[in-house]
């Protein structure tokens, strides 16, 4: 399913748009923000869909079948060029292996390029085999059993190679691998075998592709993961060589972690690879992203601008993806207010004056500080993000024009009302 | 498979056991303790086992089959027998409904009167309909929907009628209950729907019978869960009768939660149920009790003593039940493992110098409060626990009788490689 | 100091407010909100200042004098006086004896009728006795020693004879009673103690005075606090009599804890005394409301609408107080910008779309209900809430305005630069 | 005050340990244990007293003086001596600079030449300048304002002077720079000073000293600490040079965080500096060791030993401390505890059947992992310990000892009931 220029057409700014716009250019006129130049920014930021986030989520108790659910990798392309055409916002996927293995790399690199998408960073799952029974207890790339290694470096390089002709430019390699008791795993031998094969995967690697390495305190194992932290992240990059770097998922971090400061730390070092969106209020609950802590987000954004404009990594060497798990929603809908939340925010800290905050920083002014940061985060920027949206092509209301066109109906028509890709 | 009193008589205390157990007498004979009585409290102090935990656990990634695993309840009543033959420690089954529905009643009856076992408390599964729809989004107890509600209410009668021809004396429910995301439920509303329903099911039961309200903080939900905290549970108990009280589940709570403390506040209403005993490091993670903890255990233990003799809540009226999930490692075994520990930590619980400790609570004398709690919590309680087996009727080295008898091979002929009796 | 007519009249509205406010109410008009009813009810809503929170704070490594401050209770209540003339936001001071002892009553009561402030829920200070001794280790009014505790008794009566001269109608406990380490106390001795004592006060209080019970799981106490969580606070209020109620001190609870949960629960229960109002992102930091967690004190006041607007507690019975800390930054300054934030979130929550959340809440439907939130959420009310100052008579921006009219530079002339009323 | 021969020798093991040290000896024969190898094991294992650590308290609200506390680093000194003389567990004094400014250096060498003590890592200060006011606000070492950089440099440079002098061979630096607000300060800026600052402390120590890195998460900052990881405090580590390591505080930590891993991290990166010991329930308790997680302690220490025998990093690299803070209780009473719980774990430790529980890692049987670490945690280490203090010199119950020859009073009597140093 392809929406028609039609269609779009239908869909005009409110009336209340052009003033909400004006109002807001007068506002910041003495920060001397550029608005053009604002809006370009805005409509160039492009966030990655993960195949896997298009299907409702995991075999769980709390699973629900939305319907019309993609069936294979063709029609995740065609549900990302849906969103893609609403809201300007997302212009790639990230490719799970081997649960959305290509059948026909011609075809599907023709429907890409036919809906204007690109092939994001390649996911392998070292997670699990798929027979479930080799890595269960000890992993894969840091597994005792060097045969079971060197299958996860092989599946690995598999991935690459199938990202190589779609035309990826990256990796991102997150492990399971751990253990559930105490003893029952030897954390530096582990630790050892794991950097030992993402050497292997990284030296397979082509010259241009960036190796993004994912940390996870815990789940699916109960005591110790190989790789909890973003300090085992960046010491195993920083060992692998310059093109491998450490990628964020914003869930994945234990109680009160300054996440924020990690980030800049990371761009402190130039070894910051990338994001995963999503929000928790508890675990590693794949919520959408903003539900819970949007002002997380928003500071999260301010160290990036921060980072980019100081020169310690620039923009464009960090990857964006979207990783939230949709349960009992409609997974486009959800992917909706994912994209515009995660817009909201890097708007908002573009909005900073950031003149004054480092003045204030120099001295440690507070309640300075907390002025400056709540003058753009309580600005309401969802008429420059509808801008954006515009004029790049898209609706003004996405939410909207998906429910007035009923794309899910349509979908439930085509797919079937029990369709979906796989279970895992 | 039942062992044969041959089978248990070729197993005898090793050398070191009488000397170990004198040096104890000896050690405490100033602490004016009676050895028999104690021994008698120790052989007293039985744990039911839940029929959901003798198979491989859920059906995860990190899943892994034993072999030989019960298909059926009364293949987990015979698993239960020879748990007791080996330990002494378990006179009791908790039975799971739908998941293990008798099929012959009288049969499985005469079978558990046959092994000497009972049935405790029965558990509804509220947290799950068959078809796992109707729950998903919005819950059983306290779903919106007046017809679903009635759906789990109803279910939940039909366990305590099963539960009155088996004999059993409780029901344990636990709600899954809750919502992923902010706004998506209304706490108050909810929490009225869950009142009544639970008003019904209290009515229902038979005026012998205790309900346990168990409680949660969060998952399967992402947000929020009707009944997260003992808080929530005393008040519903309360609200319900005196024949309502409230199950601690060690797994379940927030991060640094002061459990023994809530152990003694319980009991200071008299209002504990029990327990379900496991242990976690991060999230609930259904470990083996005293994996991670178990000097908690040990202060749990404490206050449960503290509680009884001092006549808040009497001993007897607390129910006892194992509550881990194994994955990856034979459920016999980690079971073994799990009521040694439970019994150990009870043990030495029980070697605290109660007299001195409260001379020094009277002055807060924290130092020497240290020292009365570690003089017992370091003693090596392993041989008086072994001598109550053995005079119960146990073996003195139950995982090492286990594994000579070569049990799982016997039970993996029997039931084969593969069996379980269903996935959840 | 007090500001003249002259000094407030100086500042208007900039240019863009009623642009600003006619948009807002052109958006809304469909959601058929009364504009003007609406600023009534943010008009009304009224916050009280504690009167330890005017100076800087502890005596820590991290304080910092910012000179100017109040020397004791009337300088305090002038320098409410001034926040209340600019902002509209405070008509209240909540007094902590013994550390603002009142020196002439008349004197003070005549003031604070000057500057039309009345006088909030007292608090004792059951927390530390005046030469650090005898609580420090055992605590107040849980303290094994009887004459101890008849001696915090006879504290908070004298509160409570205090207040009742300035016009208070209620008293706060919040006890820091607890102990360092395992053993060390006797729980349910301790609470039961502290039940007796808290009778005893509840007793003497007026009958048309409120009793507030404050919870906290940790510090200044190391293993254990008396009164740690709702559950044991409310198990309190409950024994105690309907005069009891709930306090709810934003900071005060264990990581990851869902606070406008317990809000929602203590409603049901007809049991919220009130807030003490700030945030925290790692322990009970007394940071300012809105600082970290701004989305949570939004869904916060979307609870105490929803439990007002449908008849579980009225809105008129709940105090409500800043209890935030100032260390390193001046004290009016953080106040306004508190009144600020706390003010933001209300008028925020109650633009949300009640009627169409419980539609959605019917169904489960969280995307919807995510929307609902976010509409109102995302709305920049600044404008709302000026227009409610100004009409009340306040300043359109109270920051410029205190900053312009140098107030602190006044102050300081007046009261010198190391000026304080006490250290604690 | 120093025991005599005669004061020492009055003190004979009971007559169980005997026995008791037969019956351990007995039961660990088949493990191909050394016993007497064992014992010069635990006997060689030395942990440092810090200067701060011999009186009271933080000058909190929870303070209470012991009476007879030290005056000064010569009265501290003799207090160690004491300790030495029981325990035999502590050769060293780790000392606080300029809160232990030693008077005259000839008189302090010479009396610890006395008292058989060594001077164990230095300690600088910069986390409180002396008049509270330029490091209040924004730290130290990596302050905006160069100007207080240098002055805190100058401090360093002055506590490695003073050590050079004193023999000591390291320097811990604990930085409490940080923020407590969002914006407030400029993480990477920040960042950069920091290690700008400890380059010039780095190059400035002997080439013979190690540079040991402290790491915090919060407190006293509020919002961010400027090294609150292992993994900034080893990247900062790494950049410095190969005398720089990593000080892991264990109480300084995220909830739920692996400790042990980290130690294990470190170890596999040859990068572990040594250790701060204590334990804490909820936030920087600075409780005394295994008073709350007995297990975690021998969990790190089953760490250590393996990294040691397998080559990844010798022990003798390793800088052992005790870090807690005695507030109501006699710190000599407390540290007597804590150098036993410390050598208990570390004898507990010892006993693992090392061979086996690597057996077992390689096939991830976490049943038998579980065996094997309880078959050495439960062991009643205390007979060993003992007889290591014995043959060393030291009386078999310590404290004990410290109470029949009433040392406290004795220093009651020599410097008085309120006698202390300093308040910190």
């Amino acid at each position: 399913m392809k929406l028609t220029e039609d269609h779009l057409a239908s869909f005009s700014t409110n009336n209340f748009h052009s003033r909400s716009l004006d109002l807001l250019r007068d506002r910041f006129s003495d920060q001397q923000i550029d608005f053009d130049h604002f809006i370009r920014k805005v409509q160039a930021f492009q966030i990655a869909i993960p195949s896997a986030a298009l299907g409702n989520g995991k075999a769980s108790t709390k699973m629900h079948r939305t319907g019309g659910e993609p069936r294979n990798l063709n029609e995740k392309l065609e549900d990302i060029g849906l969103l893609q055409q609403l809201t300007r916002k997302t212009n790639s996927i990230s490719v799970y292996i081997p649960w959305d293995m290509p059948e026909d790399y011609r075809e599907t690199k023709d429907l890409a390029a036919e809906l204007n998408l690109e092939f994001d960073t390649m996911n392998s799952t070292s997670s699990q085999d798929q027979n479930q029974q080799k890595y269960a207890k000890l992993g894969s790339l840091g597994n005792p059993d060097k045969e079971i290694r060197e299958e996860a470096i092989a599946h690995n390089e598999e991935v690459i190679s199938i990202g190589k002709k779609l035309g990826s430019k990256g990796l991102t390699v997150w492990m399971a691998d751990g253990s559930n008791f105490p003893g029952q795993s030897n954390f530096r031998n582990t630790l050892g075998w794991t950097e030992e094969s993402l050497r292997e995967i990284y030296e397979f690697m082509p010259s241009d592709w960036k190796l993004m390495l994912e940390y996870k305190p815990y789940e699916p194992n109960c005591y110790h993961t190989v790789v909890p932290d973003w300090g085992t992240s960046s010491m195993l990059a920083k060992r692998l060589g310059s093109r491998a770097k450490v990628l964020v998922d914003l869930g994945y971090h234990l109680p009160k972690t300054n996440i924020e400061q990690i980030v800049a730390t990371l761009m402190y070092q130039n070894l910051l690879a990338g994001f995963h969106f999503n929000d928790s209020k508890y675990g590693e609950d794949d919520m959408n992203p903003s539900s819970i802590k949007p002002y997380q987000l928003f500071l999260i954004f301010n160290e990036l601008i921060e980072g980019d404009q100081s020169g310690a990594q620039t923009w464009e060497s960090i990857s964006w993806m979207i990783d939230a798990s949709y349960n009992t929603q409609d997974p486009l809908v959800d992917l909706i207010q994912a994209l515009e939340a995660i817009t909201i925010a890097y708007a908002k800290a573009l909005l900073v004056d950031r003149k004054k905050l480092h003045e204030c920083q120099q001295n440690g002014e507070s309640s300075q500080a907390q002025e400056i940061l709540q003058m753009a985060y309580l600005t309401d920027v969802r008429p420059l993000v509808c801008e954006a949206r515009i004029r790049a092509g898209g609706v003004a209301e996405p939410l909207e024009a998906y429910r007035i066109l009923m794309i899910r109906n349509k979908l439930v028509q085509e797919r079937g009302a029990k369709s979906h890709s796989y279970l895992f």
